[in-house]
């Protein structure tokens, strides 16, 4: 496949070998725990041992060194070509390792405790002792208005609340969430780190979807769990778009959005390959015929925009993160790259649908299948709309908001 | 529902309510059905019972006597509503009953032990004694070119091959499939009734799909199967899109095609209701909002022109049937009859699968969850591009050859 | 054209017939009334001679009878097929005819002066004096919040004010225009029927647009221009999406739409003739390319939806028009019905620009000059989406609100 | 505009600038020239003097030394901002300006006269003596195929034949245009350089089109027009889609294609400004209605993509231009590229077309007058598709082929 993209630093390229590597393995039980809906242990074990799963933690604390955000993107896409439910669960924690890291390299403008909480979590992963994921949605709310409680206790904070779509929970042992904290002067937004064996964290082992379903995506709820102080990082105001919110959900959605490329060009891959392989009635192949020919044409244009909006949202976000250090990016900057991220979102998961739809009408009626690798993919493909940040008719009316030069809260 | 179809005759009403009634009924155990990829059989008990089953056969048979095909489709689409696969495999037995009854009423036209076979099977059908299915479909060639063989022996043929997607088999007692004969002048095409208890006959019960999981779409093998002359219907020239071909796949299709407006009238159904129910973050219910309410104007607009293209191709074929007795239908009608059937296809799967995706988008990240109406529509709403005939590339080019007044042999 | 609509009744037969027969007429004039923006006043005395204008009256007064809407939208699209703009000007009259016919049909509940009023106009175009235009449209609000005012002066009203998009007034005598009275409970929408030749009435002869070019859609101004009482029909409340302004738009945008039916039908006549004659460099004619094949087949799905569509509405808005006679309509009713009507637009316009913009891929680069046909057609057809109610987006925000039972006022 | 595309090198930046000054005085006369089609001698002339037609020659011939085809791509964009046609002709030029300068930085692959008659055309073009054009369509053909003979004489080659779409020509004094040598071995295709000023040439002044009205794509007729051996660069085989045409269009297609960038970004920035501006009856600016701020967000979505796609193609080009020098291309790669042009023609143009048609929406009626820039854009940016290599279904075709590893020959 010539025209992939490919990563721009030499630990980038590393990074982007093993997620291929990763990958080709991976792709050999897809469709095992899909079917059982069993999560892949071996697969995060797999790359918790190669040291995958440290990419971005800096080399001096034992990663792997990949600063750049789109080398990071790449990768995610690489992995999204094998199993897209264990690549997503796997952003979960790379999001968290990515942001750890930025913030740092930015540790000056952060509070010292901070950066030694941090530090801790990098060394952690890179010691293939820590593994995080994410715990934002929540029923009946959006990402900037969560319901988690976070109470302020005498040594820290006391959590209760309910985290839907808790991805890649069973094997982590940090979960990033957000919580409310109500104080004298109105709610505030926080993020928090709790370990998931503390007494009162439950995951429910409840995640039984259409698609992405080796992703354990389960119900997670808290109840009266406690952490200090440090780990309830800032306040932010509670139910408002505002630019932190959007450099947060930049940084997590960057590679989570990233593998949908890949999972288009594993439907790609495979309606090419059986095309030149099966034959119709008259023995004719399928890709001598024109309209499976222009099927194709129509797949590569989709594929080429979707590549080409990754690569330029990847780079123009590592110019965005090297301007602007942890704590320091101006509002205007945070929701001009938010939009960018938007319409990657929104380009490369529309055409990732559709490059799944168009492999299936090219290969035939196999691919409705259950076995067949297009019948999941095309399951998979369709979780990418309901990420949020955000709906697609969501999307639309921020990215507008943002271009007419609006505030972008939206109507909801 | 103001703007639904409505049946046109008496025969036809009383056949759509009953199937309002069934439909009702399957609804409440299909996501059961669909989960355990078990076949409703109590489904086709109840449809039996009632007499639904025996719609089109007439009257003094003791059917229904709808001989109206809008009047069927519409009463298909009602069944559609409320379970996919057992209303297509429904389609797989009405389509005999509809068959067989029209070729008694052309029967001037035909052989008097063609006349006396179907009357045969009417009456078994309103007796409740007899439910048919279709076996058409064989992997790596098309509905016009059969590799099922048929070989003249003394007392009848014997029947060897391989059919797949056969649909409803588990339930019924006789199979409509096509087979080839070849003589010493070349190949042809025929129809053949098998007894599906006759020796020789597996059904492999293999069936395992992404969708229309209930729909009991197993391989169907025939080893030295043996039937007299009089079950083997007609010879035609094998491989060939003739006038034959196309009236019998039209007449097939009608039924079958207009589930899946069913399909889209339950997913706007949905929508429309947890859109009313369902609240934002703000407490704002999600029908307040524009954005939503939009999505549900592209929803109605695609299902205005779904219903309208049934509605109209089911008109124009009663009049065809009607100028046309069995066996009469000049080459030119059947061509454009079929033409017409395949523009309808079009146009209803694909607003299907796009109204299926928007009532997912409407009402949020819950559609994606298995037990979802949404998610198994989502899954079974896909079947329809890859029913033959025509895959939608080949659906173009045939549509493209008559429209140009082209031999519409399609380059496979 | 196998496919195409037919008449339901004999007058309608009729009344499409010498559609057909002008439309073939106009069709030679058409590019040149397009380059010069010219009005066709030839096109119009044409149809004023053969009572084609005088279509919807009934006959005792003179005219054709046609009293099935259907029938006369399937008429319009026959005029649409030959020169667009004369056909949407055509519409302006045809509206009025149609209405008043409607109101004296429902006499029983109109009062004596408006019974009286509307059978002067009917008299008057089947005795081919009276020739009707809309003024409706202004810059900056819209078709329920018009800005010329009616001012309640001795003897009757005086008008003042500004319309844009006055298509056909050079050749009509009278103006059926949207006004606002004031008074001292707030202000009403009422229609004013003012003669064109009045003091105060400019025709300012300034259309210059993109397309639709000879469809004469000047800016008429009223500067204090006097008419008696009996001219100015009716008060409802103004700024409202109501149901005398859902019913009234309706009947208006029935036959309008229409004709965006025919100028499909006849770019996709352009394309098969055109495609079956000529030749590539081998020789090869593009009839015969596989993908040629396949726009043709496009072009052809496109066309039969919207074919389905318009009659579908036609024959639902004639039982809408028996059952409800003028003056009796329950809102709910003229909701659901501009509802469908709106879906109709939008699938009819819509598809038409598709058919268009495909017919020129079809044809190859010919089809950009400006003596071409479709070059035309591609400019005409553009016209669709602008003519209110709704524009698209708010069509969809006004199908989406009827849908989901709340209150259709648009947020604007 | 935040998100616009950037100059990689200093010459480059120097070019875009220039592109951006140019364009925003050419579109203060777009309209007119468009209404009068009228060639706009002032806009070349202005080019000319500001050395901006010299882009690509090198510094030391008196160039701008503009050696990135992503930078002279982003200057063509920034032209077509301003004036389409201006733009699509200067691109006639701008091409031969690139191609002569390819061909002389890789001349020691090339013929030493051809090296010199290069030199000689860039010294002329930096000398603001020379203006090129290019004429490669004809009627009935495609590029693979010219028809126009090239047939040796004593002293050089007689020319004979009929270009169509000779956009520039007016300006213009040598024209690059393709020929057929016919030979003992058959045919082949090769590429003359003819002084527009020769006895024999004749520029028709026919041009009379929808649209790029102001861009004099006259046609042009050879009648034994006699050029020397030198004239004459090399010899093809005709008729065949081999690595030569592919890298030929490639470079010439470039530019070309990123003008319609421009055109979306003018018509993006007109929507924006409107919408901000233009009040509803209710008072409320367009722009704060919630669908109109999804139209904006569905529009810059597409820009995104087409600005991505431009990008990435342009960085592929220039890695692969230097990669390849002049003459040393492998077939494979030459593919290739013109595979990865195709996909940025089919996304920019397309994307172009709908982003036209969205702000026509967006803003409302007054874009469907004459004197609107979105009327003149909606005319304009439809000539994309025909412009070859290819039109839309070969495009599909070839990348198709292309990609199934097939001979890209084409069926037609």
């Amino acid at each position: 496949m010539n025209s992939e993209l490919q990563a721009t630093t030499d630990a980038g390229r590393k990074f982007v070998g093993l997620a291929e590597e990763h990958g080709a393995d991976f792709a050999t039980r897809a469709d095992q725990h899909d079917r059982e809906a069993s999560f892949p242990h071996e697969n995060i074990k797999a790359m918790q041992e190669s040291g995958f799963l440290a990419g971005p933690v800096p080399e001096q604390f034992g990663g792997m060194g990949v600063a750049s955000v789109l080398d990071m993107m790449i990768g995610m896409s690489r992995l999204g070509r094998g199993c897209a439910s264990t690549a997503i669960a796997t952003q979960m924690h790379m999001a968290g390792a990515w942001e750890t890291s930025r913030i740092w390299r930015g540790r000056e403008n952060a509070p010292p405790e901070l950066a030694a909480a941090v530090e801790n979590v990098m060394r952690g992963i890179a010691g293939k002792q820590v593994i995080g994921c994410a715990g934002f949605t929540e029923a009946g709310t959006d990402l900037s208005a969560p319901m988690t409680e976070a109470t302020k206790v005498d040594d820290g904070y006391a959590i209760n609340g309910r985290k839907i779509f808790g991805t890649m929970s069973p094997a982590a042992n940090i979960i990033f969430t957000a919580v409310r904290i109500r104080n004298g002067e109105g709610n505030l937004r926080s993020i928090a780190i709790v370990p998931l064996g503390a007494p009162g964290v439950t995951i429910h082992n409840n995640w039984d979807a259409m698609g992405m379903r080796a992703s354990a995506s389960h119900d997670i709820t808290f109840e009266d769990v406690r952490v200090p102080d440090v780990s309830v990082l800032g306040g932010l105001p509670w139910g408002k778009v505002d630019a932190n919110f959007a450099e947060m959900n930049a940084s997590v959605n960057l590679g989570l959005i990233s593998t949908f490329l890949g999972m288009a060009e594993a439907a790609r891959d495979y309606a090419v390959e059986m095309t030149k392989r099966r034959k119709g009635p008259s023995g004719k192949l399928l890709a001598e015929r024109i309209p499976i020919q222009q099927l194709i044409g129509e797949i590569e244009i989709e594929l080429a925009a979707a590549r080409a909006i990754v690569e330029r949202t990847g780079r123009v976000a590592d110019e965005y993160f090297q301007r602007n250090p942890f704590g320091t990016t101006p509002p205007d900057e945070a929701f001009e790259q938010l939009k960018q991220n938007q319409c990657m979102k929104w380009t490369v998961q529309r055409n990732a649908i559709n490059i799944v739809d168009k492999a299936m009408t090219a290969t035939g009626g196999s691919a409705y299948l259950a076995g067949n690798p297009l019948s999941r993919l095309y399951r998979d493909v369709r979780a990418g709309p309901f990420m949020q940040p955000f709906a697609p008719y969501e999307a639309l009316e921020f990215i507008g908001k943002v271009t007419l030069g609006l505030d972008p809260q939206l109507d909801r």
